[in-house]
């Protein structure tokens, strides 16, 4: 492995606390099938969205080291929560290094498409707590309105694959309803966690009509797309993913193939340690 | 702290992934009153339940040895999870020191108050899928009939406060349904996780009336204050509890005084990296 090179065959280096950023990686494939990945699922301290700033920018710096440590030329912080806590530190620690997380992209998207600047967000706990999507969205439109919620519960069903029917509407409806009720409701909702968009069908089941969803994951992608993309030249016809875990490479296939769309073999996952 | 002391006067150590094991700390307190503990949550790297047997055994030895270099006497592991994978190794780590978890006192009681000797399970992936509690059930009752089941999301509506009502009654359904269905049902289940009896009145309303329910933190107690209690001359009046928590000392005073049954405030807990 070619430690530190960053050159223009160098792949891409993709981390998440687990199985959630494998939906940004799917995004990245569909929009730059030509290019070579490198996927960290720090699964053995999974999930980060309860956590401490503190703990998880500890985390993400070990994760982005990792990667650096295998060539990658770039980096994506496929986690709503490390991109939240993490994003300075990891800019400030690797300065030359181009880093994008999933944040500012999603939020980019959401004032983009929100026609009346009043935008719900909803996330983990650590997202949530740290506003970093107000954040984000205030200073691209200082007058939007948002509001934001944490749902904890999305996470455990959308890795028990319990993602639509009675239990996860009502989970939903729970969640959401105190967001979409009164005169004035969002007429945006940041899906601000990677495990969120496989809940998509029980969310759209109980947010009015006509609320516009946004998935954090395919505007981080599009935003590649157009910043990081090498010359189509350059890129082999069928890029590739080497997969990296730091527990459990078996649970990591089964529930990550949900995530990515595609199956994915325990015998293709390299166990690390951080 | 005079580290490796287990004098008289030492306290036992409690470890647990996060706030669970605060149950059976609550326990051990109600049977021991005059005992000082020390209670170790790794809260960093929780949940234990979705990770490798291998692992979880290395985050409990160094949750054990942190609790040795507090100079502990005995030790309690307050996690089914780490009770069913990392127990042989804690044991071989630390041969002189007294360390119980919580499975064998929980089959133990299971099998005295089966009359059917059928007997359901119910925990975490992990502990489920190491089969813990069917071989210490059938260690003590070769004849015994175990059928297990992992819940993973009664963790996740456990630490949302969402402990009763239509969702907790709508996932208990779907979990324990399947065990608790045909002309011949368990007669016992035992609740294979600490945190599973937050949510004792949604479990109850599902499962038939007459099944037995078994809390192993109360049986762990019960076990303790038989083999580890000290001559009542030798106990203060009131013992104490020093509280250790590898992350976020708010969260973990918040949700730790549910399971806790009692307010314990922030500037309590201490943050140790292990």
């Amino acid at each position: 492995m070619n430690a530190g090179s960053r050159s223009s065959v160098a792949p891409i280096g993709v981390f998440d606390s687990g199985v959630g950023g494998l939906t940004v990686l799917r995004a990245l494939r569909a929009h730059m099938p030509g290019e070579n990945f490198i996927y960290l699922g720090d699964t053995a301290r999974l999930p980060y969205g309860t956590k401490s700033p503190q703990t998880v920018t500890r985390y993400s710096l070990q994760c982005a080291q990792r990667l650096i440590d295998c060539g990658v030329r770039s980096l994506v912080v496929a986690c709503n929560t490390a991109s939240a806590s993490a994003l300075p530190a990891l800019r400030q620690a690797h300065p030359d290094l181009p880093i994008i997380g999933v944040i500012e992209p999603g939020a980019a998207e959401a004032v983009r498409v929100s026609a009346s600047r009043h935008i719900a967000v909803i996330g983990t706990h650590a997202t949530i707590a740290g506003r970093a999507y107000e954040q984000a969205i205030q200073r691209i439109a200082p007058d939007a309105r948002v509001v934001a919620r944490a749902c904890s519960l999305f996470v455990a069903l959308a890795e028990e694959g319990w993602v639509d029917g009675l239990i996860a509407e009502a989970v939903a409806r729970r969640y959401l309803e105190e967001l979409f009720c009164g005169p004035m409701v969002p007429d945006t909702l940041v899906l601000g966690c990677t495990h969120f968009p496989q809940l998509l069908s029980a969310i759209r089941a109980v947010v009015p009509a006509g609320v516009q969803l946004i998935d954090a994951a395919a505007a981080t992608a599009q935003t590649l797309r157009r910043d990081w993309r090498l010359p189509v030249a350059g890129e082999p016809a069928q890029g590739s993913v080497r997969w990296l875990a730091t527990d459990g490479a078996a649970r990591f296939a089964q529930v990550g193939s949900r995530f990515l769309g595609q199956l994915l073999r325990e015998d293709q996952v390299e166990i690390v340690d951080l």
